[in-house]
């Protein structure tokens, strides 16, 4: 190999660190309380980091040992992000709103040594306090009472740091070591392990702040309603302290009076949420006035929103949504939906556009394969399962390398969707909502958007049964209005218009009500267990 | 070392190139002429490359191999650009404006063995053709007359695409491999070759698109003035292909009069050049109509930028010049000085924010140290040696390791100058300019600069010499202004109440002239070698 004569430099957590800290160390990070806000540079932050590092050593925390967070978005998080990975450590951030199985599961399977967890949040912990073997002692945040930990194992953060000075010496890392974890919802099995490096940590951040994605800056003031649990909340930390964006953490204050509020007061550039959030924010809007005049932009991740979500804050706040998408798995960065030049800001076109699910970001790549796995053209019309691949994008799971998960070393997404020739992709389905019908998908969502649109239908649910010709085919669950009556031919027929032959069901049942999870989503599961035990009427055409 | 389940990915220009090719496969390559220019989508750049390197496979380059090209900005050199090192050979872009020898030299050193020639070139490399024994053959862009380099070695470009196919496969290559190589000017010895990894160019263009740098996106146009063969055009081939920017190549048009109707004509949003360059665009639209109003900034480096240079772009066309910092061994991008926020822009301000080299880009780590090696304090006063280092600075030069350049892993610029607690960066003197006086430097370009504001001080140059208790003294040189009279004395005091009493100068010589470059810079070699020939009459204060 021809040498080159670059440096070795290895791209790690403690290098942003000290980017941000020299850099931007005027850069604040903002804690909402309520009251008034706590405030703390990126200098003040990098010195309780150091702190932390060093109270963490003396604890005996080394090299790979896990050191979790169970914790609201607030500055000391903030500090543990850096200090537990620049020390060569594993940050492992506990999603609170696990049942207490899975976070006694989760904790068991990373092997967590330590949990730093905000007072407020002791009760939610403590139910599973006395099923952690792995965690030597609580790092309790506040000042609140801990005693539900039971005191032996309960230290306090703040204590911890005063008996520390700054100036710890962050250790030359390997960029491939591991340097925070993150498990999977686990929707459908166990949650699963997502182990983060040094290296897609600091790749995902110089993503972060290019100038087609989220372009942070200096300029900025990044509310972060994404929690710290989810995805290193979307990398915004590191890439604040990349890029000198001051961020606004909100604690536990997620709803819509306060995270306005602190929009208003320290006047946010940007920020980060789920859809249920910014429709909580809008609704809340409705009967209150509102200064968004601060945001130039806010993204938005996790599910899809509806248009009319995007279309009622540009009329009403001249606020740009911006869908992004990712997952656990990509860090999560894989796309963000911006409009290609030339599309005016506010228009119908611009609002189709934003509601793509994103456009394949630099440093990642993407694909669409078939269902017997071959490549699918960039067209915006072919449908396949979307797999990416990349240097933030993970390649196995934490003690379960879950082969099932990956196709010749792409990650298999689970979503199902177009890419058009631009790089626009348009997710559909999920790949459980889909029917395989001779090599090609059929959408259940699709047919079910067409199906609610007959006058007669009130609900329908299509799920895919085996056959032997097509592999699957599709089964259609009915709920007609009260008095309406429609043929299951004339059903077809009415679907025959809207999508292709081959796709329009030919098993028809009607039914009283579709099962529905405890969110009010239809859950098909009931549905294919009541078709598997042959307890379903079909009509077959 | 716990495991990051992190893909293994690499860091490679084809995954830039695929990138370009297929997210932004509309973008494109415009290429100046003087009449119609020549455009080709970065798909058709793309199915170039993949032929070009299918040529190349058959006329035995293999990996590893320097490919070299002697060109002007355009199509076939972004071309070259993707397709040497995407087949995992080493592109070698030879500075068209080298002394014959130093041209000899280095493609010797370099052992390339194959030159693209521009036609329009062909005479410039004619010089040399019979004292490059390494080089097989010239393949030459353009049909113009190539028999200057002997009919018995060249090929023809065009003819060797046109005899292969696109859809050459990219080997999977090691992102720390030699990607491409590029000699310094070695204007203080002989040019020394820096050799580009995969790794670098990849991780330099994403701090290129970042928005607190280049912030290049799919609706920028950029007219890189900067020339291909200096430092891979301070990287915006590769950052436009990530970023989806369109690029405009001047070709070998680089007259005010061609670069302002290539601006206008395409609406440039972003250009790229040395001061001169834009010095020259100023003096052109002084007595002619200019178009500038499609850009939205200026890039400026290579060189400090005089302030009459910024503040008549703002004034006169409401444009303004950022200056970025960098040199070949740091490929190039250091920082770039853009003035933090709330700064209005248009003020002195702002021109003095801006008149500051650079502040420190992500991903690159500075220091300044004393002449004893010591690290100085980021306060905006102590001045200190600048060294950095980072994963795009080299560690080493092409067979050629070079100690005395680097310092514990730190590349030493050579560049004098302080850094302020925000990480701007100014740049005050070259190394070899400053006088190392008991540990301290005593900046002659400062002294200078305040002699000649004495009004009886035409010109003043001062060097360094050696002192038995400080190691170095100033001694200045004076010209008198025809008719006026001041004493060394007076001058001396006249430079108390401006610099610190130690860095006044106690050796002074009166004389007729100072010697200067062929381009009007003071020489001060002659006025050393004069002082150690002991031909200088001092007066000693």
């Amino acid at each position: 190999m021809f040498a080159s004569t670059m440096q070795e430099f290895p791209l790690t957590v403690p290098a942003i660190l000290r980017h941000g800290a020299r850099v931007y160390g005027g850069s604040e990070c903002v804690t909402w309380t309520g009251g008034e806000p706590r405030r703390a540079s990126y200098r003040q932050v990098a010195e309780n980091a150091e702190r932390l590092a060093a109270a963490l050593t003396r604890l005996g925390v080394g090299a790979g040992d896990r050191v979790a967070t169970f914790s609201w978005n607030n500055q000391e998080h903030l500090e543990a992000y850096f200090a537990v990975p620049g020390m060569g450590a594993v940050l492992h951030t506990l999603n609170i709103r696990l049942f207490p199985d899975q976070l006694a599961h989760i904790i068991g399977h990373a092997e967590d040594r330590f949990i730093l967890v905000d007072d407020t949040l002791v009760p939610l912990l403590a139910r599973v306090a006395d099923r952690l073997p792995t965690v030597e002692a609580f790092i309790v945040v506040g000042d609140g009472d801990a005693s539900a930990l039971g005191d032996a194992r309960v230290l306090r953060y703040h204590e911890l740091l005063a008996a520390e000075e700054p100036g710890f010496a962050w250790p030359e890392l390997d960029e491939r070591a591991a340097a925070s974890m993150c498990y999977t919802s686990g929707t459908t099995g166990d949650p699963k392990g997502v182990v983060y490096s040094h290296r897609s940590t600091f790749l995902h951040a110089m993503v972060a702040i290019s100038a087609s994605l989220m372009g942070l800056t200096e300029t900025d003031r990044v509310l972060t309603i994404v929690p710290m649990f989810h995805v290193n909340a979307w990398g915004l930390p590191y890439a604040a302290f990349l890029s000198g964006a001051t961020l606004h953490m909100p604690g536990p204050f997620l709803q819509p009076e306060h995270l306005t509020r602190f929009i208003a007061a320290e006047r946010s550039t940007l920020s980060s949420a789920v859809p249920t959030i910014w429709s909580a924010i809008l609704n809340y809007g409705a009967d209150h006035e509102l200064d968004l005049s601060s945001l130039r932009a806010g993204t938005s991740g996790g599910a899809a929103a509806p248009r009319a979500l995007l279309e009622r804050f540009e009329a009403e706040y001249g606020l740009r949504i911006i869908q992004g998408w990712g997952m656990t798995e990509t860090s999560p960065l894989g796309g963000m939906a911006f409009p290609p030049p030339g599309v005016e800001p506010g228009t119908t076109e611009d609002v189709d556009w934003r509601l793509k699910s994103g456009r394949v970001a630099a440093g990642v790549e993407m694909r669409i394969v078939d269902a017997a796995g071959e490549e699918l053209p960039w067209d915006g019309e072919s449908v396949g399962e979307i797999e990416v691949r990349g240097p933030w994008i993970t390649g196995s799971y934490h003690r379960d390398p879950a082969p099932e998960k990956f196709h010749d070393g792409w990650l298999r997404t689970g979503d199902i969707g177009t890419i058009d020739d631009r790089g626009f992709f348009q997710i559909t389905d999920r790949a459980k909502d889909v029917i395989k019908s001779g090599g090609e998908w059929i959408s259940s969502v699709e047919l079910e958007n067409h199906l609610v649109s007959h006058p007669a239908v009130l609900e329908a649910a299509v799920i895919g049964i085996p056959d032997p010709r097509w592999d699957e085919r599709p089964l259609a669950f009915v709920v007609l209005r009260d008095g309406a009556s429609a043929s299951a031919a004339e059903l077809a027929g009415f679907l025959s218009g809207k999508v292709a032959r081959w796709q329009v069901p030919e098993n028809w049942a009607f039914v009283e009500e579709i099962p529905k999870t405890t969110v009010g989503k239809f859950d098909k599961k009931p549905l294919r267990a009541r078709y598997r035990a042959d307890e379903v009427k079909i009509e077959r055409l």
